[in-house]
């Protein structure tokens, strides 16, 4: 009886399609990343990363140097890691690993959004490419916020993480160049964020 | 000369605030829920619920009942265990902590909203408290995709959180019970895949 109403109701190839892509990106809560949690945590995931940057985007837009649409840059946000789930976490100052990414990426970004109904994968394929590409003021934004998010995390945890990996003041400044493109008052923070643990000691000023 | 630009840019008290909020919520990350991850994983805590939930809203809202705002319902779902961090995940089939949860949560939301610049911090209680009260067409699609998500986990693994919690149909359908309001299409494919439970042995037939 219930099979035959939501027949009528419902396109349940489409819906299932649908399904098939939410389940198989519970796989993204298994990527860890390089960062730990404040108060000197576990490793941090991508999904929880995402989620972090999905609502940093929503309090924080007011500093966007152009207007966007939050709805398209949180989902943008929320979605802009799932091809790790196939390529595995790229860590930023990972030059051997960075050399491969965009091809890993490229299958892993056919394998995925091909799970979900024809158009709702374009969709989603189209806003990974539009966020890899800073090519609207919503991926610009999310590109700041993508990398905002750890260095709070970071700055939280006393700079350990970039202590670890021995990182120094040209590969942190290197990777936030572009956060002024979405906010420049934000940029301006990190900027001056990145001095003072370049002070500290926690970055290397070589 | 940076602080210095940013003070003139940016008023650096709210933009403080609101980082102190973003990184307060971090926190969420240790908050576990009952539900296991795919592929009988870890527990699922709620920063992932809610990843998850965010990615539903995008690619399930036109089964929405009623048309919603998909940024809105997205921030809602973001935000709508955030008063965990104080107050604990209360599991859906405890009657004991289901009695105080409205009163912990009250507190919880005071100081952790309370802790946002005041138009904002506003701005989510509002959220938040339009979600509880299943008060909008946004809040009750996020209920049905509150409910869907550790659903879809669960029958993915076969029904384990179910089978050991020996919870019964009616509890199941109880807590189902308001997805209807949401989308009427999901909720009669969720009471299809609760029957489905049932006679697989998961959930228990009383």
């Amino acid at each position: 009886m219930k099979a035959e109403r939501e027949r009528e109701n419902m396109d349940r190839d489409r819906f299932e399609k649908q399904l098939q892509f939410i389940l198989e990106i519970d796989k993204e809560k298994n990527i860890l990343r390089q960062t730990h949690l404040s108060g000197h945590g576990r490793r941090e995931n991508d999904a929880e990363h995402a989620w972090h940057m999905a609502v940093m985007i929503w309090l924080l837009r007011e500093y966007s140097n152009e207007a966007i649409d939050p709805a398209k840059a949180m989902m943008m946000a929320l979605i802009h890691d799932v091809v790790e789930i196939d390529a595995g976490d790229t860590y930023a100052y990972d030059a051997k690993g960075l050399a491969t990414q965009k091809e890993r990426e490229e299958k892993a970004a056919q394998r995925l959004f091909g799970l979900l109904p024809e158009e709702q994968g374009r969709e989603l394929r189209a806003l990974f490419e539009e966020f890899e590409g800073y090519a609207s003021p919503e991926a610009r934004f999310v590109h700041t916020m993508d990398n905002l998010q750890p260095l709070l995390l970071n700055h939280s945890n006393g700079g350990a993480d970039w202590r670890e990996h021995n990182v120094c003041r040209s590969q942190v400044e290197g990777r936030h160049k572009k956060s002024a493109q979405g906010s420049k008052e934000i940029s301006d923070f990190v900027m001056g964020l990145i001095d003072e643990n370049v002070k500290k000691g926690n970055i290397r000023d070589e």
